[in-house]
């Protein structure tokens, strides 16, 4: 096996819901290998969109079928308006039409949005179907195909309808990241990056290093990053399978972030993983403005981001007829709001982030209007 | 206390999902005495229907806000067609644009629709909230609120979307049942005497002596079926959580029940109470058909169901037009079917059922004819 063939397995430990990530080059045209022990029976529903199916759904069905596995398809429109309550209902529907059993595996194959559509669908047709998973953007590999959140938006915000459902696989093919276009491909390494600001300096080092081979194509680079982030949250996810406190670190940028992304109508004016990027360097300005982090390290996430032509400021959207108090409404309806309190991830330094609720109103509403106004720096 | 005012709680055993169900008369007016203690925060929505809330809503609201506990309500049409998609995604969204968080616990108060509706929700807004429910049902008290199968109706099937999830609480009050229309009360006891037709000879006995005496409202008598019938089903569902084997058994009636409320578009011509009563007949006659129960056991059930006027046989339906291949259809859509190989749950007599895939479909073509000629006797 080539050192580009070479594929790492990565054990998530979950008790009876445990799963392997595996990760390397062309691992779609070779899918049988690995989906082939984990099926209760040879039968599959394949579920992709309209984006992926012309690059990855021929050689998906070819591997299964020739291990003799009956593959059926549904092919979703493309982006994240699939993601809604609409889309779930007719998927829902789609699989019963077919007939299947509790026995029968959905797949999905594509970015985040399918995974988290099909994944909350799995959860909840027959009250529980298998799945996995075969993640074609980065973000989806290195983040929503670890950790078990499924999903669709709401009216309300994103990802507020779901269910904590694992898969019995997940397929991280690097190669599939070569039909990705730059940024979205950008938008997922955001979430990378992120797990070395989180409680890795050496990967945060590592990637100042390497960070553009692996956005330029090498497999070896991207195979590393891609397994020393699912690991990282696999790790954190095997602490607190359900979200109760370490998970939260994986919120990193994720407070503003979503707050941008509900502000801009979570469509293609910011990525998700944009809005991550973005979040973070807010975040890592909050703890410099709290005199908890030192301004090196606030300016050396700026600067790695700017290397690689990261978003993070504001100036790259339309804020026109934004207010702090618009921005600080959305924070409010997260999730992970408590008591009223909204939850911050900031941090010491680079790789040392910690979660808190004791962060003052006047000193986010301060920031935001900062950064409204393109005083970031 | 006076012998109509005892309440006796079940503890269902699920390790840290473990909850009590509080059975016993006039439990609504004090709500708050069971409730207070399970609740994360003080903050509550009560979701019940046109129906339930003129009844309940009142004394339910007025208990909890005595003990200072903060109430919202939300109302919904009454009846089965609200267990629906459309009802669904509304429900999730006036819940979410109350600005709940994970610790505000969602309490359903009505029958099975309103459990079933409120407890999937739960499941699924913030991806799990915690829930109550408050049966108003006879159906609801001794079958919905155990067990924690939620969900709603799909095109192809009733309950075919949803979640296992558990409630923090059950209070069944019995007092309840006095402004149940006596067709929904005698639907329930389908189920209530479908615990003794499984292992509990016992309680058939008793049922066959004071089954009247409950159905015309002796609380003593209610409050001993109710908590003898959740027993039964939560000692089966501890075994079993997830539908994997055992738990099977509390199918008896249901293969063929489905089939004939799917026929009849799950609508008032046919109560879910009422098929389950006449596939259990239905059941019986096949145990009895294949040798496999005395005719005399069989005989018995069918005596009883005429007793107290509960429909067994197909009779009371419409069924021009009906056919076996029809029902046999339906039949092969459910969720228990596995391998092609539907399902059956027969019984070697009163109290003694067991689970069998090894039903020629012949045998059971044949019953459905002669059943559909009424020629069930």
């Amino acid at each position: 096996m080539t050192a580009a063939n070479a594929t790492e397995t990565l054990r998530v430990e979950l008790g009876e819901r445990s799963y392997d990530i595996v990760v390397g080059a062309d691992l779609i045209a070779h899918a049988a290998t690995w989906i082939a022990p984990v099926l209760a029976r040879p039968r599959t529903i394949v579920i992709t969109d309209e984006n992926v199916a012309p690059h990855y759904l021929a050689p998906l069905r070819a591997s299964l079928q020739a291990a003799n596995i009956d593959v059926d398809t549904i092919t979703l429109p493309a982006g994240e308006q699939t993601k809604s309550f609409v889309h779930f209902q007719t998927l829902c529907e789609d699989i019963l039409a077919r007939r299947v059993e509790r026995s029968t595996t959905l797949i999905a194959l594509g970015g985040g949005v399918i995974g988290d559509l099909v994944g909350y669908t799995a959860a909840s047709v027959l009250r529980g179907m298998p799945f996995i998973q075969v993640p074609t953007t980065l973000l989806s590999q290195v983040d929503s195909s670890v950790g078990g959140k499924t999903g669709i938006n709401t009216r309300h915000g994103k990802n507020l309808v779901g269910a904590f459902y694992q898969p019995k696989l997940v397929l991280a093919d690097t190669t599939a990241l070569n039909t990705l276009d730059h940024r979205q491909l950008m938008a997922g390494y955001a979430e990378v990056v992120k797990y070395g600001l989180i409680d890795d300096l050496n990967f945060f080092e590592w990637l100042e290093l390497h960070a553009q081979a692996l956005i330029d194509g090498d497999m070896d680079k991207r195979r590393h990053a891609v397994l020393t982030s699912c690991a990282a949250k696999a790790r954190v996810v095997a602490e607190d399978e359900r979200e109760g406190g370490r998970r939260a670190l994986l919120n990193l940028g994720h407070t503003f972030g979503h707050a941008l992304e509900a502000e801009t109508g979570y469509g293609d004016k910011l990525l998700h993983g944009e809005a991550v990027a973005i979040g973070m360097a807010m975040a890592f300005d909050l703890s410099r403005r709290l005199d908890i982090c030192p301004g090196q390290d606030s300016g050396r996430v700026s600067a790695h981001f700017d290397a690689i032509c990261l978003p993070n400021d504001l100036a790259v959207l339309d804020t026109i007829g934004w207010t702090a108090d618009k921005l600080l409404d959305h924070m409010s309806r997260d999730k992970k709001v408590e008591g009223g309190k909204l939850t911050f991830i900031l941090a010491r330094g680079i790789g040392q982030a910690f979660i808190t609720r004791d962060v003052a109103e006047a000193e986010v509403r301060s920031l935001l209007e900062d950064w409204l106004a393109n005083r970031s720096g």
